[in-house]
């Protein structure tokens, strides 16, 4: 037996075009926000994934580090959330692990929705300081019906212990519009079988 | 600006060799065990990454699906955590991001630490269905000083109503003794320096 040793995650072709015909980001929320929001919603149009996305920028001026998109049933990855793409592929732009180093600016993240348990531990180590979050883990589950997994309660307090600033609901609206749209599309749920068959979910 | 587009992961490359000379291994808990912790230390004596790893098994036959080193530093990937590696490769290898799909052999994990919070996490999507545990959080964050997170207090409960089977404290001795080693021997800790500023842990 020959075993896998490389793994090679790849933004969808469309995406790079599509950011540099954006143009530039204002340093508002909102704007930054609307960016990842456009970002989910060709995602789902183009059917190169789920509804979700992420954008890393520099907190001050807005410049885009990074993208991603949610790209796990393409990639084969169950890991590959919007937010684990856009964070790998800011610390390869970067050429660091740590995107919280000293000698570089003040970075955040805008994703579309709350991270699930495993982006929210993501973000712990990658460094970002601030996340904007758009739809809440509520909205994913009710709109979506994707496990957002055993969140902290006190998600926000967890994170500011630790240096990282919360600001929720920006763009919420727009950001559901998004998850409602590719559940009535027929989008499914890719939460693992095996998960699914645990919680009683499915047979 | 051109956006990085790709990331590309890998196992060092000793450790397919490394895996190969094993040779067979057993289906007990420990069995298992002990090539995840060889590993580990291995990737310290070679200072290839952090003293963690992990291995994918077939349950049922002990036959290895895949292997992850923590290559954080190496591979400038805050993400690239054993656990992280490992689940991206088995589902490389296997052509799927379900490794709980129906009609796949039962897949268990082995990994040489009690996961960080984003591992735990991802270890819920990947289909996984059960998990050796070797140290625990507890030992990691005495031995090493590497934060694991807002693990949730009833983790083990979270998994098993997501059908996913903890076993804990096994080979913790060996699995600690690396720890041990590492620390003693400088290596250091890599939570993000902005983290660790903002829970007080350096200036």
């Amino acid at each position: 037996m020959t075993l896998a040793s490389t793994k090679l995650l790849t933004l969808p072709d469309w995406v790079p075009p599509f950011v540099k015909e954006w143009g530039p980001v204002g340093p508002d929320p909102e704007d930054k926000m609307r960016l990842a929001v456009a970002l989910s919603a060709e995602n789902v149009a183009r059917q190169t994934g789920g509804p979700f996305a992420a954008v890393v920028y520099e907190a001050s001026t807005g410049r885009v580090v990074s993208v991603g998109v949610n790209v796990v049933v393409p990639q084969r990855s169950s890991l590959a959330h919007g937010e684990v793409v856009a964070l790998l592929l800011a610390q390869e732009a970067l050429e660091t692990h740590d995107l919280g180093r000293r000698d570089l600016p003040v970075l955040e993240m805008a994703t579309t929705s709350q991270p699930c348990i495993q982006c929210y531990g993501a973000v712990i180590w990658s460094g970002v300081r601030r996340v904007l979050v758009g739809a809440r883990a509520s909205d994913v589950e009710a709109h979506v019906g994707f496990d957002e997994g055993p969140i902290p309660e006190d998600w926000v307090g967890q994170w500011a212990r630790r240096g990282i600033e919360a600001v929720v609901d920006v763009l919420r609206g727009p950001a559901c519009e998004v998850l409602r749209n590719y559940k009535s599309n027929g989008g499914h749920v890719y939460n693992s079988e095996s998960n699914l068959r645990g919680a009683g979910l499915v047979e």
